[in-house]
């Protein structure tokens, strides 16, 4: 008779490499999650949808090597009743479906397993439109930390009782509405995955990007040396380091002024 | 004796469902693709991270439908020599690659066939943190348009001249760095699709939400009235209409200046 236990066990899966997911849990799988150095929990009614992009690339290369582990937590295993309801009609009436209290708060508890009560060593995030933007300095502040909590969210939205309950800390990667919260998710694991140590190839590359020191990124140029007409700016072939590292400011500075005046107003401020 | 015509084939796959590519290309699957409501094509490394979370949900079900079309084109086929490069040093110095212009431009003019030229009708965008911010506007822009092609950075960025010489907008999801463009292109794909007639099961559902109306959403409850000692606020469950709406729309302000005194002031400005 499957108890809960049995049913605990099946709603997660470990995805160990590349796409391989095991299911139901595999213990030497389960260990490599645990003992991966950075881990993330992500609750979804879409787990096939992970590692999805993350499986690729530097990410995916991070996800096999165990420089990260990356656990989903199957929100529909903790529905309620014979059809495993997850959501019911918002209270007061409206379109869409809202995300029960109890049935999230079981995933949430599930989730918690092994990981510090301390919301700042463990995050537990939302994705929600609704939240706080997500910068840079969220992707540090999670990489810093040991791993995370993240719920995608569908429909109309979550029970606000669960995210107050929990300390669930509301984030938004922009001004536009998605289908749900899983590429959203995959957007702040990418973005903090990749700060951690060892998964880019060059650690230069870390931090000399946008963003990294408040300003846009100068442009670039590589060969051929003309193309259709057009030719790379004399300055960058004259071998002056000196005069490079000064063109490449000002560009940086007059791209931020003209694309991003918030951000160019943050960095004058800080200057 | 592979000449360029199948080279030219080899370097498209066409979605046509959940995950299915078609390689080499077929000639039904292209014509799903090219009679597709909206199409989009995708120049990428990584063609293998599509259609990734867009094969799934709302979003898959409208691919498989035909409601919109995606292909992609593989970056990698339109490299120079044998081991087809796509990359080389910045001029100047510095870490990281920059993708030429010569390979960028080549996979441009293979995703451009049988596209309009105006770039009202079918954008050409470059996912970039350079960019200027994605905004739900943009995503309303990009679904009145035919189609849109999305060129996926990875490295250090595009060579300037590829950029200018074809008229490519760069778009940012937000101020972080991630790993590659192709998130970021699925990112505003699902915001756009969501949008096209039919994806949505219902109508009300894009314009009820956050950043819909330019504030953010108010909380949601449903069921149980009463959990872990919380109850939904009374004057939700009090039947009375126009006292619900105006508890959100009141609710819906104090959330917004809290956590986003940015959109409080537009829509403050815009009232």
């Amino acid at each position: 008779m499957p108890g809960p236990a049995a049913r605990s066990h099946g709603s997660r899966s470990v995805v160990t490499s590349l796409g391989a997911v095991v299911r139901p849990r595999d213990l030497m799988a389960e260990t490599a999650e645990a003992k991966a150095a950075w881990r993330a929990r992500i609750v979804t009614l879409f787990p096939e949808a992970f590692p999805g992009v993350l499986g690729l690339s530097l990410t995916g290369k991070a996800l096999e090597a165990g420089l990260w582990g990356l656990e989903t937590i199957d929100l529909r295993l903790f529905g309620i009743g014979k059809h495993r309801n997850v959501d019911d009609t918002p209270a007061g009436g409206g379109a869409g479906m809202v995300l029960r209290a109890d049935v999230v708060a079981a995933a949430l508890d599930d989730a918690a397993r092994g990981t510090p009560a301390d919301r700042t060593l463990w995050p537990v995030i939302y994705m929600s439109p609704r939240g706080k933007p997500f910068t840079q300095e969220d992707a540090r502040r999670l990489a810093a930390a040991e791993g995370v909590t993240i719920l995608c969210g569908r429909f109309e939205g979550v029970d606000e009782r669960v995210l107050e309950a929990y300390g669930v800390e509301e984030i938004s990667i922009g001004d536009f509405v998605l289908t749900g919260g899983e590429l959203a998710a995959q957007v702040v694991l990418d973005a903090t995955v990749r700060l951690r140590e060892g998964v880019l190839g060059n650690a230069d590359s870390a931090t000399e990007e946008s963003h990294s020191n408040g300003l846009l990124e100068h442009p670039q140029y590589t060969r051929p040396a003309e193309w259709q007409g057009r030719a790379i700016p004399e300055i960058l072939t004259s071998g002056n380091h000196k005069k490079i590292a000064a063109w490449r400011r000002e560009m940086s500075a007059a791209l931020t002024r003209a694309r991003r005046p918030d951000l160019w107003q943050k960095f004058t401020a800080k200057e």
